[in-house]
């Protein structure tokens, strides 16, 4: 049947003379983290601009083999592979409002004739536009497309070698349904798409964690991102190792923390004049509190968000959300979005000021008097006891008044008639509140205090979580901070983008359906890196099997040797027949610059081809992980050995 | 060995409801060329912007598959593959001038901090830049890299689907070495390439020529181009079906024809008021004398190319060279520069006019008096019999003076006493013509009369060939006139742009030298394109099987019939094991309509599965290249037959 068809697969075999790799001493002097460093120093990559590499011959080799590996597993899942094209008409990204909210990471090319186009970043819009003109039959859906593609973004300050780029490759998958729910929904191939992402990365040989994640300006109702573990990783993730919970930092949960507004005051009120300090650490000092016994108190502009809501005083919907967690913690604007239920920003400084916020020195007390605030505390600074130490406590606040903290500020005395107020909806207020908060009231304690809050207060998650915290998921456990290198990201998209371009189809009952989409993007290029991150030493780069470039190095001790050639030439021979890939060291350099640079590389296995060996029918046999000198292995087990080291 | 390492291939099986094939009845108004109609309305192609294209998943499967035969035979021949990225800074290209060179075809890019990049049309910046920072030993050259990778080129108007848009993919393979001759020289891998380029397209199963070829604007000294043979190709090349000669028309040589400037005058030469008209054609109306008897001069700028030239006249060398071809035939500037052995370039009008030439209106007795004049007369134009009457002929030429021409000219007569001028180092000149005049000039007949000839006249081959002349490879065949379509070109680039970059190397005795360079170039875009230019008919595209996104096309009548979907699982199972891709049509459409997509997709083979056919255990088995019905084929040989087909 001709070369046409292939149904083997032989591993290759290349000479280090004959490709390129230019290992050198130093890294460039910009390199920082250890996969820019040990990817320039290996000959992986080169800078040709500001965020923009070569891939050089062995990078180009693992980055096929990761691209391989994504693409049998989109094949397996049901996606079809495309590509788009790199250049886009701005149009396009007009339509969804996405040219200015990517603003300056968009790369703008203006044509001969002076029209606009973009470099695509991602490909959501296009897509859309493709299907939009292809499918006219809710016959023809779901259905699921990916490409593995070069993406430009002009960051600011591109860094850390292929982590942070301006050009780099990905994998974008998008899928197209009419339903969220059932089969063919959204749903399913999200579920699908994600457990090819941990088949994937499991292949791959990463160490890897799945975190529940925001959304962020792709939109969408569900994410999860992918992260390779490594401790120089810029991402920070929580982690409950009882329940196998992970999120990241912004939208981690945090377990049930007990809480109380009542309390004995420790002192009279004393309000205390602060001019001129900016944080919580200034302000802190100069009046002898720690940041953890401060009320970090932030105004937000809820806008319509409350209007309509039930369990809200008589008078109607609340304008001003004023947050308050502990000033050594941080407010996590979705968690308040989630606390209100509705659309809440940071409220704009002059507005603010205007309603009657003394902006930098709000407190608590703000709300006393005012029925268009809702005070949402986080359960950590809704506390009157020092609960560690069994005793009474104060906080620090601000005072409403420029240039003024209080001292001794006691949630039930300061808050006074309004935790008094009146309760005749306490119950309707219980079935209302949203998400999270709900979930927490069903809790004994938590419920009968809650249902003991006035309308306009409101105790729930509204910060972000930290190591030590209570775990969500698992009683009794605690976070624990872990860090990593964001390499993969899933999306349920909903109708984001079908509604702005306008793409629906009739359904089985001639209805007009908005499509509803999912996207799935996996960093190929970044994945090397990260992968180098999580696994390197002093020497060099350790692959796993999956992602080296070749697996096994042979270095020849003298290249010229007739004997030497004719072992090597048997031994890549025998191992190509197995498929697996071979380099071999064949320049004219001292010894110790080959092995130095075998470290440095990182294959998994270095055979070494001597004189002395050899005599005994044997080569030296070095796994890259093991520590120490080699081990001579007789030449027909040689192959064998080395197919053990690469199947683990 | 896990499934890090695959030794076997199957075949890819994918139906048609889980993959985007949006055929159309109706190609996009602008499609002319039938691979753009062709590959629109099978659904392979989606215009996103002008010139930019997005690959369809069957469009994308066959880009696949032709890039992977390219690099098969890229590894085969040495070759390493990388990837330079896309987004290059304007300075690269500003060092060897081809900003300017490329001029509005570069598209260009501002970053957000107002830095200039390009979108690369090609390489040769920045794989040199590479080198140059990679290679400081003359052992480790030579070395050959290569990428398949988008390109960019803003064309004033792209038209023709794939084959001439805005952003491409395409194979660039580049090779350094330090010498041209012998092992490792460029010649050796110019020809290891040559010979790759063959197999691939082989491989592929393309119908196409190898063409001797102008370097153009990449520069360098010698080249081919492969085209693919198609009628609809919008290059023209000339074959000698004798000697296996091709080019194309601006490369094309043309074999020997005799000459001679003696001859009687049919007539007084009389001057002609031609005001004001435009071409050849207006004139030879006018004057009522066919183009093929008008003599058309051109004038051209020699600069200091003749200033050492030892054929040349007492007086120093000449600056003006006119030319002299038949009216309906075009100068070749390459060919004017061959013959004169230097630089030339058309005249710059002012400058001519200033030294005295009536431009528009040049005949060739301007030469007559002047030392600053090299005549060069085509052979065609060296005339003075009309070779097919038999008989006297006289020419239209310009006069010399603005607004007139002559009729009557004799080259006897008006060159005058240029042609009878002393000769006495004639034997000195016949071996210092350059070039394929010397060889010319040992023929009999032809050096008799070139010895005869002054300094100031030479006779040499200055023109585009044309279907019709006589072969330069075999004596007595004609060149044919044949259309094709580019898909390959590969140049022996010299130091062209080490030079410009400074990049050389210490060779064994320590001496710099400059490293010299080849590149070769493969469209894989535009061989999905050419492919289809070469082989479809009325219905659609006929593929060869290398390039068919899929191998087989099985038909179900009746997607839903467990029995049709059993026997399809079978087959396409058994066909799987044989490496074999099969797509199933699992639609619910009418026959008529799969049987349409089916010629229109042009998959090789086509099963059908039916209800009267599975009755008596068989499938109807169809080549898309055969006409009429299918044929029965009992369902255990079916997987043979088409294997026969494959590998035909």
């Amino acid at each position: 049947m001709s070369d046409t068809i292939a149904t083997t697969r032989r591993g290759e075999i290349k000479k280090w003379s004959q490709t390129l790799i230019p290992t050198a001493r130093e890294a460039p002097a910009d390199a920082e983290t250890p996969s820019h460093i040990l990817l320039s120093r290996a000959g992986f990559i080169r800078r040709t601009g500001a965020g923009m590499y070569s891939y050089l011959p062995l990078a180009w080799r693992s980055l096929m083999k990761i691209s391989q590996i994504v693409r049998e597993e989109m094949e397996a899942a049901g996606a079809s592979e495309l590509l788009m094209p790199a250049v886009i008409p701005i149009e396009l990204y007009k339509v969804t409002g996405r040219d200015e909210a990517y603003g300056e990471l968009l790369f703008r090319v203006h044509d001969r004739h002076g029209r606009e186009n973009a470099l695509g970043p991602t490909h959501e819009e296009v897509i859309t536009d493709i299907f939009q003109h292809a499918i006219n039959s809710y016959k023809q859906l779901p259905l699921t497309v990916y490409q593995i593609q070069t993406k430009f973004r002009d960051e600011f300050r591109p860094r850390a070698g292929l982590l942070r780029c301006r050009e780099f490759i990905m994998k974008d998958a998008y899928s197209f349904h009419l339903t969220v729910d059932g089969p063919g929904g959204l749903n399913e191939t999200y579920d699908a798409q994600y457990a090819a992402y941990v088949r994937v990365f499991e292949r791959l040989g990463l160490d890897f964690t799945v975190v529940d994640a925001e959304s962020g300006p792709i939109g969408g109702s569900a994410s999860h991102e992918f992260m390779v573990n490594a401790e120089s990783g810029e991402d920070k993730i929580l982690v409950c190792d009882s329940s196998g919970y992970a999120a990241n930092v912004e939208k981690c949960e945090i377990g049930e923390r007990a809480w109380s507004f009542e309390g004995e005051a420790l002192g009279d009120l004393a309000k205390v004049h602060t001019p001129g300090m900016a944080s919580i650490e200034d302000i802190g000092r100069f009046m002898k509190v720690k940041p953890a016994n401060m009320l970090k108190t932030m105004v937000f502009d809820a806008g319509e968000s409350l209007a309509d809501e039930p369990s809200v005083a008589p008078g109607g919907g609340q304008r001003w959300v004023v947050a308050v967690v502990r000033g050594n913690h941080d407010v996590n604007e979705s968690k308040v979005r989630d606390a209100i239920g509705g659309p809440v920003a940071l409220a704009d400084e002059k507005e603010a000021r205007a309603a009657g916020f003394a902006i930098g020195y709000v407190g608590p007390a703000v709300a006393v008097g005012r029925d268009d605030v809702l005070l949402l505390v986080d359960p950590d600074a809704a506390q009157s006891t020092d609960s560690a130490k069994g005793k009474a406590m104060f906080w620090a606040a601000g005072a409403n008044e420029a240039d003024h903290h209080v001292k001794f500020f006691n949630w039930q005395r300061e808050l006074g008639g309004l935790l008094d107020s009146s309760d005749q909806d306490a119950s309707a207020r219980r079935v209302d509140l949203p998400g999270a908060s709900a979930r927490r009231a069903d809790l004994p304690g938590a419920s009968a205090r809650r249902a003991d809050l006035p309308a306009r207060i409101r105790v729930a998650d509204i910060r972000n979580a930290n190591a030590g915290d209570p775990s969500p998921r698992a009683e009794g456990s605690i976070l624990r901070e872990q860090r990593g290198i964001e390499v993969g990201h899933i999306f349920k998209l909903g109708c984001k983008y079908s509604d702005a371009v306008g793409f629906g189809v009739l359904d089985q009952d001639q209805q007009r359906q908005s499509v509803i989409m999912g996207c799935y993007g996996l960093g190929v290029s970044r994945t090397l890196a990260a992968c180098v991150e999580m696994s390197h030493d002093e020497n060099g780069i350790i692959f796993p099997a999956a992602i080296a470039p070749y697996h096994v190095l042979i270095t020849l001790m003298k290249p010229d040797d007739p004997a030497q050639q004719e072992a090597c030439a048997r031994v890549s021979g025998e191992l190509a027949e197995q498929g697996i890939d071979v380099l071999i060291d064949d320049r004219e350099e001292r010894p110790g610059v080959k092995f130095k640079d075998a470290d440095l590389i990182g294959l998994p296995v270095r055979l070494t081809i001597g004189d002395k060996a050899l005599a005994e029918g044997a080569v030296e046999f070095k796994p890259r992980r093991s520590a120490g000198k080699g081990e001579l292995v007789p030449i027909d087990r040689v192959v064998a050995r080395c197919a053990d080291v690469l199947g683990d």
